[in-house]
């Protein structure tokens, strides 16, 4: 391989081996607000805001890196389209990494306050969601297009368990005015749950694109 | 001006102003499901979706456009950081799209319930996220980094207008049991409105890195 193909591929390579770095920040940061949630932990709990931290640092890095490999490479093909999934991927983990501190922030209020609500759901969808997200990373790596449709089709089961807590928690404020506040922090961490599926499922859509060349949002197969 | 540049240019100027294209649908949109929700109007809370469509049909066709040009025009220096820009903007006024979708449906069960809830701080916010989104666009027009400082800022009066709504649905609840599913509906919209302006704060910090080369966000100075 010549000199300048090897230096074209180590900066590839060093700028995929950063975006999956940032994706175990990613999972890192779920793992702790779920368990913190269940162990009711308020110092694991806390424990999330360092590793948000670290996840916008290697987003600045990351949109640092991808705009100089794009000015001194000019990557062509599918190369160029990886460097484009990886930016757009870049913004979905950060969104990923403020939703685990919005979850921090509902599970805080919740584990401080009275109430008997069982957590089962919340586990369940936080079991999917960590399954998509850990998915979603894994087809980036392999570039397997099976994986990311299966991470599309379990999107679909995320918000139908999002919609559940949701009902059963309106109905649990209508019986007893007194779980309001409980209720309201479960429903929250329940969406902030569903939108960690949501960028999942961005990740698998961009996977699926550098992989095939073709963008299917939206319904979309051009 | 050599043809080459000519072409170089007339594209980019093509990619802005599909850009702005799909920036005043999103204003559109917003303003249809804000004006449906105070005036009641099922009809209007309806016609948001064929603007999403549009959206979204703006999103892929943007992306194709940018990705062409990266590859055959090869940019550098502020042409590059504006075209990474695109593509990131791009992606936030898609997800503007999906959340007036979502102020829609909140707006529309909203409005086919009893109760009594004023708007007027729902109108407040709206106005106020409506501003932040035409700022946003208006600045990566004129490059004017002044005016998307000014879209950072109002992000937290919009902030605290929504913990503000968010409160009084929590209180009127918690006092009155059989408000609970316009209350949330109305937290669900305050929730969304927050979102469009974090979107539009989006947009300003990559306005503002487009026209210094600093990426200011994370209270980073780079």
């Amino acid at each position: 391989m010549a000199a300048v193909e090897r230096q074209f591929q180590n900066q590839l390579d060093e700028i995929k081996s950063l975006l999956l770095s940032m994706g175990n920040s990613v999972e890192k940061a779920l793992e702790t607000v779920v368990t913190g949630l269940i162990q009711r932990d308020l110092e694991k709990l806390e424990g999330v805001f360092a590793i948000e931290e670290r996840i916008n640092h290697y987003q600045v890095e990351l949109d640092q890196v991808c705009t100089e490999f794009l000015a001194k490479q000019g990557p062509v093909a599918t190369d160029l389209r990886l460097v484009i999934s990886i930016i757009k991927i870049n913004s979905d983990l950060e969104r990923m990494g403020d939703q685990c501190v919005n979850i921090s922030h509902s599970a805080k209020d919740f584990i401080q306050q009275k109430g008997s609500f069982s957590l089962q759901d919340i586990q369940v969808m936080a079991a999917v969601a960590q399954k998509m997200v850990k998915d979603a990373l894994d087809c980036f790596v392999t570039r397997n297009a099976e994986v990311a449709q299966k991470v599309l089709m379990t999107d679909d089961e995320l918000d139908q368990r999002k919609q559940q807590v949701f009902n059963q928690m309106v109905a649990a404020m209508k019986k007893d005015s007194t779980v309001v506040e409980p209720a309201m922090d479960l429903i929250l961490i329940a969406r902030n749950l569903e939108r960690m599926g949501d960028h999942a499922t961005n990740i698998a859509e961009d996977v699926i694109f550098v992989s095939t060349g073709k963008d299917i949002r939206h319904g979309k197969y051009s």
